[in-house]
């Protein structure tokens, strides 16, 4: 069984795997392995992995089988595991509690070499569709504090496979993060009666200098401070606290921006691998609303984060955001 | 001129280069660059850094020259810079300022291939003596806030050269982690009247399960809720907020223990690549010395760090602390 503990310093919440038997040398991290050549995530692989939890598939609704567009999946190799309950104790000074949660992967595709930022912009709605759904079920379970969904594409982002795919892991805590951010954004309401995001979104959108991409409903900028060369963030541009009350129309809205920056960022870094991950309100926390407001980031991974930055959470971004911009705007689309 | 921004919501600070002529994918981040074959630290290459800034020479004291066991010169391409005002101003709804600061770097040895775990105890002191006199000289300076010591050994952890280095960062902000940290033990403090870190010390010692090493002043142990596989914390026993009040005995040991944990983790991990960071007190923060207490943190580099990590800031780590510390135990020393 895994452990979930909290550094006593600073909050922060660590997944400990208890499995004794690795040795030094062995980390191989338990997200995803490769299976011995044949892709899990496949058409014709179905048996390979967990039964699904959800699919879209055209016509003929057989579960397991070829045919489907979009399928959700048990990580077969679970950093938190469903059943179940929290445990939560004391060791002398420490807090810990057991490593419950949901671990679950969003096979984005049934082709093997087509990346998010390749697909027919119906089958990008389709992946978001199944965020959407997958967060509005584990939100049920009161175990489950948050719900966080990230994608890591390319090895240099932490991808053990290729076949593209979104995590989606459900945590009896709320990440440090996630606790940070509203804390700045409650301090910045309790100043303005304002949203910080709003008051970002606004201020970019009239200065234009960092943005990449803009929609009816959402803005792709480079933030001010942003932390990587090319990080970018996707913001509706009208408030709301969680991405899961999105209606259909800002579904596609968001498809249609996230398929256009991932593009830019494809052709503009070739084909950089990238980290993103959707940031949103826990799940049960209705007195945020006025104040958080959902966004995604991406991260591209270019530079290396040394001793610097693990020390100090101090980033050295050698590219301006400005400067970023203006190359992902040049960048020419199809 | 590069510049440092504050991110509006976690009021983290990040340096911006200004720089306006990087391609897209050049991603030298400017920390040290190799000057085209030959090593700028080696002995015989003092013309090609900086004049230094310290050096330690036995007999006649001729700088920049041969002869010195370790030099400690300016960083050729700094990430802050030391001449100018800061100039805080306000971007519309953002903070920022100049880039000032000190960007120095400690050569460890004059021989190329050694490294830190592998020197003499005496040179393991005379460069934790060359750190201990840079702070103080650079806390000198009212203009800074920190002064940051951190080491990247091994280009997975981010090092550009080879040869044995610590770099030194005076930065006019207080990282955003040190604010933490010191906000985390003062609530500790306020509940309990005793210091965090001293509350560890006392419960590790007693139950022995995680200590790596120990000596008179300090223990080295993997932290109950460690981030990363390995990663291996030194603390001094005997409450101190400040790294530079330690004394000539306190230094011998430190460098002892240092050395000798150093030397585990290369035998257990295979000269596993690593960062080492020093948390100390900001300067002139005396208000924090009953509560802040510094140490070293060392990370060494087994795992990718992905998505999950990057939105959260919680991590998965596949070793249990316990066992990490049985297997550096086990290790037979010479």
């Amino acid at each position: 069984m895994h452990e979930i503990r909290k550094d006593p310093i600073l909050g922060r919440w660590v997944i400990i795997a208890s499995e004794r038997n690795n040795r030094p040398t062995d980390f191989t991290v338990n997200r995803e392995q490769p299976t011995g050549g044949i892709c899990p995530f496949c058409t014709d692989s179905e048996s390979h992995t967990p039964p699904e939890i959800l699919a879209f598939r055209p016509g003929e609704p057989r579960p397991n089988a070829p045919g489907w567009q979009v399928r959700v999946v048990p990580n077969k190799y679970p950093a938190l595991r469903i059943e179940g309950d929290l445990g939560r104790r004391a060791v002398g000074m420490y807090d810990m509690m057991n490593a419950i949660g949901a671990h679950e992967v969003v096979i984005e595709s049934p082709l093997h070499h087509v990346q998010l930022a390749d697909m027919a912009p119906e089958q990008v709605v389709r992946v978001l569709d199944a965020y959407l759904q997958r967060m509005l079920d584990l939100q049920q379970d009161r175990r489950f504090r948050y719900v966080l969904i990230f994608k890591n594409q390319g090895a240099e982002a932490g991808a053990t496979l290729e076949h593209a795919h979104t995590q989606i892991i459900a945590t009896p805590v709320v990440p440090k993060r996630v606790s940070e951010e509203i804390e700045g954004a409650r301090r910045h309401f309790d100043l303005h009666e304002r949203c910080v995001f709003c008051d970002i979104v606004s201020q970019e959108s009239e200065a234009g200098t960092r943005v990449v991409e803009e929609n009816a409903s959402f803005v792709a900028l480079e933030p001010f401070a942003s932390r990587f060369p090319y990080e970018t963030w996707i913001l509706p541009r009208i408030h709301a606290s969680r991405f899961e009350t999105l209606t259909r129309d800002e579904l596609e809205r968001l498809s249609s921006i996230l398929r256009l920056t991932l593009q830019r960022l494809d052709i503009a870094l070739e084909r950089v691998p990238f980290n993103y991950v959707l940031h949103t309100a826990p799940s049960n926390s209705a007195d945020v609303s006025e104040f958080y407001h959902w966004h995604l980031e991406i991260m591209p991974k270019l530079t290396k984060v040394a001793g610097f930055e693990w020390g100090s959470d101090f980033f050295i971004n050698p590219t301006p955001p400005e400067q970023a911009a203006i190359l992902l705007r040049r960048v020419r689309l199809e």
